[in-house]
C-alpha cells in the first residue's frame, strides 16, 4: 500500500516552525508496512492545496493531511478539501454541541468563527479528536482514502494511532498486517561497530532500522505478520540474538531514558546518590531530577568548578592538585569519595574533565574527562577521550557517567 | 519569485531522521521575500524524483534539491535529474582530482564508487562544496534555475547562504533585494502580550515574524530594500519602537542566549557568582558551563536538593524549614546568603520550588518557585507560579533565574 502526507500551513513554507508531523507519521507508516510515496507542504492557499491533491493522489492508496482545520480565517483546508472533490459543505449538529459543550465546561468566551470546526465536506466520516476542539474528518474518493486532521502536534501524537492507522487498516484489509516493534538503546559502540555487529540478523521477515541519536544509537527492530503473536515472535527473536553480540552496550527499551532506568534501580534498591560535577557542570543531576520524585535517591549535587570548592567541600588536596591537576584520576576518585562521606549516601559520583574548546595540552587534551564512582568499599574510575565540541562533550560525559552507575546497581562489569 | 524545496532520502520517507533541512531552506527563502510555493520530500526513486520535478517545476522560479548525492548505489539524484532532463552525464576532472586530493590529505581509502561524486549532467554548472567532499551543481532548465546540493545538514547550512542564494540572486535581478534581518528575543511577556505589543509596527516595509521557542518568544524583523543601508534602516526604526515598548523583556539579539549574555556581563565586570539549585536540579550551572570560559566566573553551583544539604551547606536552619518550608521565600533567600558566603563570591543565586507532578499542596501547588539573589548587602527574591509540566517548570525557572541575575549586572529594575 503506499501513502502519502500533506501538511498544511503558511508556518510550514515560510520556515517558521519545524514540521515535525511528517517525520512522525512516515515512521509510523513505515512500521506497518506501508511505503510513503511522497510528503509535501503547501501553505494555507486552496490553489496549492488543490494541485497537492492533484499530485499525490494517483501516486497513493492512502492520504494524510494535517493542518488547517483552526477556527481563524486562514484555516481553509476543509473547504479547500471539498471544493477539491465538487462536494458541498454542511454543519454537523453534534461536532458543534460538541464544541459548545467544551467551551462551557472551560468557561471560554463563544465566538461565531469556532462553529467553522462544525462543518464537514458531505459524505466525509468524522474522526473524533481526544485532544482537541477541531475534529477530523475521512473521505473516500477514486478509490483512495484521505484522512484530514488538525496539525498540532500532540493531536497528531494521539490521533495518528488511535484513529488514522485503524481508519487505513479497515480501508485496506489485505495491507492488514500487524506490527511488531521494540527499540534497543545503546551506548559507547560508533555506528560502524553497531552495524557490524547486527550484520546478518537484518533476515526477510525482520527489519533492523538504525537511528543515531547523540550520544545514543538506537536499533529498532520490526515485523509485520496477519497474526500479531508471529510479529512479536520475530522481534523477540532477533532482540535476543542482539542482546548476546552487544548485552552490555544496551542500557534502555523503547520509552526508557538512562536516567529513568539509573532512577528506577536507585529507587528499587533503596539506595541514594550524591554527584560532583565539574566538566559536566551540573547536567548529570538536571538529568537525574527531570524524573518525578528524584529527592528520594538524589541527596545532592556539587558543581564543584573551581579548585577551592573541590578542596572546602570535597578534601581533594591542594597537593594533589598541584601534583596531578583538576583533571586526573586522583581527583576524580577524591571527588567522588568526598561528595559520598559529605552528603552520607551509599553512593558518590564525580566527574572532571576538559570540556574546550581551551584548556587543553599536550598530555590532557580538549575533550579528557575522568569518572568516578565511590560506594565506600571501592572506588572505580575510568578516563575517556572524546572528539567533540564542548556541549557535546558535557552531553557525552554525563551520559557515560550515568552509565557507570547503572552497570554497578545491576551488578555488570564496569571495565571494557 | 516563487521557489520550490525537494529533499530526497530514503531515510526521509521512513521517518528515519527529521527533516530539518526543508524548514531551515523556506526561512532563508522566505526572508529574501521569496515564496516558497510547495516543499516535498521523495525517496532515492528514480521516478519519484522524476514527478517530483514535473510537479514543482510548473508551479516555481527557482527550485532546490538537497539530498542523494553522495557515493553510495542508493544516491541517484544526479542521474535522475540528469535523465529527466534528457541530458547525458560526464566527469569532471577537476572536482574528480580535488576528491581525490581530499582523501589523500586524510589519508582515506580511495574506493571507485567515489568517482561518482565527479559526475553531472552535461551544462551543469559546479557549486563548490566548502565542507564536504561532494559538490553541488546548477542547471538552468525551462527558464528556470535548479540547484542540486548534498543534504547533510552542516553542508546545507554552509552552502545555502555561500553559494545558493547567490545563485538564484544573480539569476533573477530584479527580485534581487538584500534583506535586513534582526531577531530579538524576549521573555517574561506571553504570547498574545507580545502580539498586542508590537501591534501597529508591522506596516508596509517591514514584516515582523513571531516564533515561540519555549520558555522564549522571538520577534524576528525584516525588511528586503535594492539598497541594503535603506533595509537596514527601516528594520532598525522597528527595532527601537518595540525596544521602547517592550524593553525590559528583550534580553538578547540574533544568536545570542541569555547564558551568554550573562557570562559576558559577569566577565565584563569581573563580578563572580554561585548557584544553589533545588527545582532547577543543575540546569542553570548546566547552562552557565555551556559557554566557554565559565570557570573564571562560576566558583561552584550546589544542587541542594535534600534538606540536610541545604542545612549543612547553606545555613537554612532547621527551624526555618519547618516554619516555611523548603518552598518557601525565606529558604530562598538564606540559600543565595549561604551559597554566597561559602563560595566567597560576589553574587549568589538559588532557586527552590515544586516541579511536579508530585509534592504540591493548596497553598503552594506544583510550579510554585522562588529565585533570590543575594549581593551581600541586599536580598532579592521574587515568587513564580508557573504552569507547566516537570521539565519546563524547570526550564523556565532556570530562565527566570538568569533573567534575575541579568538584570542585576544591567541595573535593570528586578521587579515588575
Amino acid at each position: 500500500m503506499k501513502t502519502g502526507i500533506i501538511t498544511i500551513g503558511n508556518e510550514l513554507t515560510s520556515g517558521g516552525i519545524q514540521d515535525t508531523n511528517t517525520a512522525l507519521i512516515a515512521r509510523q507508516f513505515h512500521l506497518q508496512g506501508w511505503q510513503v510515496a511522497a510528503t509535501l507542504s503547501v501553505g494555507d492557499d486552496e490553489a496549492m492545496i488543490k494541485k497537492a491533491l492533484d499530485f499525490v493522489l494517483p501516486l497513493t492508496d492512502a492520504v494524510v493531511i494535517t493542518g488547517g482545520l483552526g477556527p481563524t480565517a486562514d484555516d481553509i483546508t476543509t473547504a479547500a478539501v471539498a471544493r477539491a472533490f465538487n462536494l458541498p459543505l454542511y454543519t454537523d449538529e453534534v461536532v458543534l454541541n460538541h464544541i459548545k459543550e467544551i467551551f462551557a465546561r472551560y468557561g471560554w468566551k463563544w465566538t461565531q468563527n469556532n462553529a467553522k470546526q462544525a462543518v464537514f465536506p458531505q459524505g466525509a466520516q468524522i474522526l473524533d479528536n481526544p485532544v482537541g476542539t477541531a475534529a477530523g474528518f475521512s473521505l473516500q474518493v477514486q478509490g483512495k482514502v484521505l484522512a484530514v486532521i488538525p496539525g498540532v502536534p500532540v493531536e497528531v501524537k494521539r490521533m495518528l494511532p488511535e484513529v488514522v492507522l485503524p481508519l487505513f487498516r479497515r480501508s485496506f484489509p489485505e495491507e492488514s498486517q500487524y506490527p511488531a516493534v521494540r527499540t534497543l538503546k545503546i551506548f559507547g559502540l560508533g555506528e560502524a561497530a553497531v552495524d557490524q555487529a547486527v550484520a546478518g540478523i537484518d533476515q526477510p521477515g525482520i527489519r533492523i532500522g538504525f537511528y543515531p541519536r547523540f550520544p545514543e544509537n538506537h536499533l529498532v527492530l520490526s515485523a509485520r505478520d496477519a497474526v500479531e503473536v508471529a510479529a512479536w515472535l520475530r522481534v523477540k527473536k532477533a532482540e535476543e540474538e542482539i542482546h548476546r553480540r552487544l548485552g552490555s552496550y544496551i542500557f534502555a527499551y523503547d520509552e526508557e531514558t538512562l536516567e529513568g532506568v539509573v532512577a528506577g534501580l536507585l529507587r528499587e534498591q533503596g539506595r541514594t546518590v550524591s554527584v560532583a560535577e565539574s566538566c559536566t557542570g551540573g547536567l548529570i543531576t538536571d538529568r537525574l531530577t527531570d524524573i518525578p520524585g528524584s529527592s528520594l535517591y538524589l541527596e545532592r549535587g556539587l558543581v564543584t568548578y573551581s579548585n577551592r570548592s573541590k578542596t572546602d567541600l570535597l578534601g581533594v588536596t591542594e597537593d594533589i592538585l598541584q601534583k596531578h591537576g583538576a583533571v586526573s584520576e586522583e581527583t576524580a576518585r577524591l571527588m567522588a569519595e568526598g561528595v559520598r562521606k559529605l552528603a552520607g549516601t551509599d553512593l558518590g559520583l564525580a566527574t572532571t574533565g576538559i570540556a574546550g574548546p581551551d584548556g587543553g595540552s599536550e598530555a590532557k587534551p580538549v575533550g579528557t574527562v575522568f569518572i568516578a564512582l565511590a560506594d565506600g568499599a571501592k572506588t572505580f574510575c575510568r578516563k575517556f577521550s572524546y572528539r567533540w565540541d564542548r556541549r557535546r562533550v558535557k552531553i557525552i560525559a554525563s551520559q557515560a557517567a550515568l552509565l557507570m552507575l547503572k552497570r554497578y546497581l545491576t551488578g555488570e562489569a564496569n571495565h571494557e
